[in-house]
């Protein structure tokens, strides 16, 4: 589809938040959050677990949604908390919809167990763009007669996602990468990504440096830091940066440091990265 | 911006039209009316002058706009029909809306007549997956608050057109492109356009087996054909293929040939079609 995250976003409660139902969300962090104030400009919304007090440091956990909702929207992954769902929630026959943007592709996943999943191209698909989604078929045409047909789910499932001149680059690109994708296969990519996140974890686990922003449900695709020392935290980008290491400051709203392992990171990058923070432990004062 | 025209066409009405007015436009061809079908999803709307009977064989003449009306859109140059405002209409107070998706860039062009202009980059600009928009700042902030920042040229504005991650490839080869334009001038486009449509329109005049759609308003971008016997129109598709010549059959809506004339078609590009022309005039049996 056309669009990036945030026109999902408007297009969820769009396509499926019907009249007199309430939408229910998840608060798990910024995203989460975002898709949540989209939402309460289309109708009714819930939120029926949040981590946010704490900082978004762990998955909330899930409670029931209201007995009238069209749907439960979780973020699957939280790029700037370093958290990410291990288990999905079950929510009967509520529809589960899933902004699955920063770790679709990066494990096997049940798509039955989904109404909707959507995902931005950049992060592990392809260039910036063109966003993929995963409809179950009775979903899609709930809303299609009130809303425009760009705006329509209906529409991109009924026109086979030409309903007009569609990002011909960035959906080339990430045919491209989904073949190769194949190729490897998503139990091989998943057992590399949980081999890099592991020895990243384990690193961190018994260092005295550098401790995880989050408590639990860790991310295997981005792992958000602390330093013991906040004052060292630049100390060390610029000391990453001088060893080719570079995008590991943490976003502006939570500082330290964030480490993507998105699926073009190599278990041998993770390796030179764990030399380079051991280094630069036993000598901080680089 | 992020997405197609069509996007454009659900913000037109969704930014500009305010509760109590009414929107304006001129039908003058198949995307006319589709920004029309959209906008009736939004609110009252005029069609004001339409050129549908004849089938769109030229522009509509301009008439008033109801005094209520909160803009008037026009749709610049015809693809389908081979027609093209060749001056714009006074509309007044009331802002001016253009889409200029097929012949921005191909001429000089006073972005002070109009209210907001946009076009979709894979015409003149770049490739397919963003979209350009000119915007006369008091209108866009009109009806900022009641819809989500995505679908808001308010947003767009006031945050640099970085509400996320913006489709960087398209973005950036649009940048090459419009570096390449102003190198050259618009002055310099805008005579080669005139030479190359002036050139083929010469020719079409005096064929006896070739004349335009238009009986008016001829396009400099898209020349739009019949062949006085519609039979030899595949023949000649034929026949431009062995000469290397591609995507010269029209829309299936009209039949007959397409010849699109967009910047990226030089003046030596035309006289070989000219040549072929010629030569499949002279012997239509091939």
């Amino acid at each position: 589809m056309q669009g990036g995250g945030r026109m999902q976003f408007a297009m969820v409660p769009l396509n499926f938040l019907k009249v007199g139902y309430t939408a229910a969300y998840i608060d798990s962090g910024h995203w989460a959050k975002s898709a949540i104030t989209y939402a309460e400009k289309y109708g009714n919304v819930a939120v029926i677990a949040s981590s946010q007090t704490s900082n978004y440091d762990h998955i909330p956990t899930y409670t029931n949604c209201p007995q009238n909702s069209a749907y439960l929207h979780i973020t699957s992954n939280n790029t700037i908390y370093g958290t990410q769902y291990q288990t999905y929630p079950s929510t009967g026959k509520i529809p589960l919809i899933a902004d699955m943007s920063s770790d679709i592709f990066s494990k096997k996943i049940d798509v039955n167990k989904f109404g909707f999943i959507y995902a931005v191209a950049q992060k592990n698909v392809g260039p910036a763009g063109v966003t993929l989604g995963i409809i179950r078929k009775d979903l899609s045409a709930i809303h299609s007669d009130n809303i425009p047909s760009i705006l329509s789910y209906n529409s991109y499932v009924s026109e086979n996602s030409l309903i007009n001149t569609p990002p011909v680059f960035a959906i080339y690109c990430s045919y491209l990468n989904l073949k190769l994708m194949h190729q490897k296969g998503i139990a091989q990519i998943e057992q590399e990504n949980n081999e890099k996140a592991t020895l990243l974890y384990n690193y961190i686990n018994q260092s005295s440096l550098f401790s995880t922003n989050a408590i639990a449900d860790w991310s295997t695709m981005n792992v958000c830091l602390q330093l013991s020392d906040p004052k060292l935290t630049q100390s060390f980008v610029d000391y990453a940066t001088k060893h080719d290491i570079i995008g590991v400051k943490g976003h502006r709203s939570v500082g330290g440091l964030r480490i993507s392992l998105y699926n073009a990171i190599s278990k041998q990058d993770v390796l030179t990265l764990i030399n380079v923070m051991q280094s630069f432990e036993q000598k901080p004062e680089f």
